[in-house]
C-alpha cells in the first residue's frame, strides 16, 4: 500500500568530506530528486571511515526511516570498507558476486585483478545498481541503497535506485521573497503558521530581505498561504535597522 | 592538561538543507578551521526543525566528541527552535539574557520588538559569542558552540568560538596525484597502510589518476609515505581500462 508520508535517510561515508579535503555534492542532488518522487530526506549524517560508525548510523536509520542511502566507500582500496561494513549491520556475509563479477571481467577484460574484484564482494541477499559510468555495481539491501561517492556515480547509480523506490504524496513548495527583515515578519507569519499547521512555514534573511518558503502536500493551501503572507508584507514599512 | 587528540561534531539544524532549497557552506569551513587548530571533526548531522530530533542529535553528540558545533535556528521567526531547544538537551531553562538584551536594544534602538528580543532568550549558564555582523549573538554551553546558519554570521561566530578552543596536535596532511587509477594502486597502498597504522591513507579517483592523501600528526612521517608511495606509483605502467 501507498504511504502518504515516505521518509529518508542519507549517510555519507568518507573522512575526505571530514578533513574538508572535498565538497560533498550529493546530499542537495539526492534532496531534491526525492523530493520529486515524493520522499523527504529527514536526516543526513556524514561519518569517517571507520567500520563501527558505519555500522551504529547504518542500524539506528533503516529502523528509523523509510529509505537509506549512503555514499563513498565502494571501491578497490583498503579504506573503502562499507561494503563489508553494512554486511555486518544487516548480519550477513561478503561474498564474490557473480553477476557483479560478470561486469568487472567484461570490463577490465584481461586487466582484471585482485583490487578490482573486491567491487565484486557484495553482502549476501543484495540485489546490483547498475553503475553505467565506471561499471563498479552499487547495491541494495532491504531499505539500504548503497552508492558510490563520485557525484557523476553517485547520480547515475540513483537513477538505477529510483525504479526500486515508491514514494508518497509530493511536497509542493512555494517560496516568496519579501523586502522586510525577518523580525518585521515573525510575528504575522507566526499566527499564519498556527492557524495552518499542516504547512511548513520556512523563513531565511538575505541581504535587503527576507526568503519565506511554504511547503505542503496540498498545492492550493500551500500557495493560499504565501499570497496571504505577500499581501501582509506588503502592508509593513520597512524599519530603518536591518537584522 | 592539553590533551592529544580533540574531537568535534558538527549539527546542522535546517529544513532549508534537507528539502534541497539550500545548500550548506559551513561543513566545509567548520571541517579546515578546525583542522588548522587541532581538533578534528568526526562527525555531522543535518537534521530538520523538530525539537525532539534537535535534543537527541545535541545529546548523542555532547556526550561522544569534545566539541560540538550547531548552525541555524537562532533568528527571531517562529522556525528558530534551536536556543530552546539547546536548553531542553541540558535542562535548562531560557531566560532574557541581559548582556544579549543590551546588545539588541543598542543595535536596534526604538525598532526593538518582541520577535528581535527573542534572540536574547538564551540557555541559563550559557556565554555569549559575539557576532560583529548582525549583533544577535551565538553563545556556548558547556561544549556545545550555538551559531547561526548564514554563512557569513557563521564564520564570524566561529572566531568568537576559537577562543574558547583547547586545540590538540594538529593533523599534517600531504596529498599526491598519480596518473593510475585506483585499482592499480590498492596493493601497495594497502601494504604501505599495514605498515604505517598511525597515518591514515585515503584514495580518491579522479578523471584520469587517483589523488592519494596521507594524514597524520607525525609530519615528516606522512612525507615519507607520501613519498615512498609515489615512487611505487612512478614504476607502473598504467592499464588501458579505467576503473
Amino acid at each position: 500500500m501507498k504511504k502518504e508520508k515516505v521518509s529518508a535517510a542519507f549517510l555519507i561515508i568518507g573522512d575526505e568530506i571530514l578533513s574538508g579535503r572535498t565538497i560533498d555534492k550529493n546530499l542537495n542532488f539526492l534532496a531534491l530528486n526525492l523530493n520529486e518522487i515524493g520522499i523527504n530526506l529527514n536526516e543526513v549524517r556524514v561519518v569517517c571511515d571507520l567500520e563501527n560508525e558505519i555500522i551504529d548510523a547504518v542500524n539506528a536509520m533503516r529502523k528509523k526511516y523509510d529509505y537509506v542511502f549512503t555514499s563513498g566507500g565502494i571501491g578497490p582500496t583498503h579504506d573503502d570498507i562499507t561494503s563489508a561494513s553494512i554486511a555486518k549491520a544487516f548480519g550477513v556475509e561478503v561474498v564474490l558476486n557473480k553477476e557483479a563479477e560478470g561486469i568487472l571481467k567484461n570490463h577490465y577484460g584481461v586487466e582484471i585483478n585482485e583490487a578490482r574484484l573486491k567491487m565484486a564482494m557484495i553482502p549476501v541477499g543484495a540485489s546490483l545498481l547498475d553503475n553505467p559510468i565506471s561499471s563498479a555495481p552499487g547495491f541494495f539491501i532491504e531499505n539500504v541503497f548503497v552508492m558510490a561517492g563520485v557525484p557523476k556515480i553517485f547520480e547515475a547509480m540513483f537513477f538505477a535506485a529510483k525504479k526500486e523506490l515508491i514514494g508518497g504524496k509530493k511536497t509542493f513548495s512555494k517560496e516568496i521573497k519579501v523586502s522586510l527583515v525577518e523580525s518585521q515578519i515573525a510575528k504575522d507569519l507566526t499566527i499564519l503558521q498556527q492557524q495552518n499547521p499542516e504547512i511548513t512555514m520556512g523563513s531565511y534573511p538575505f541581504e535587503g530581505g527576507t526568503a519565506l518558503v511554504f511547503r505542503g502536500i496540498d498545492e492550493e493551501k500551500t500557495l493560499l498561504c504565501s499570497k496571504k503572507m505577500a499581501e501582509i508584507a506588503q502592508k509593513i514599512k520597512p524599519d530603518s535597522v536591518l537584522d
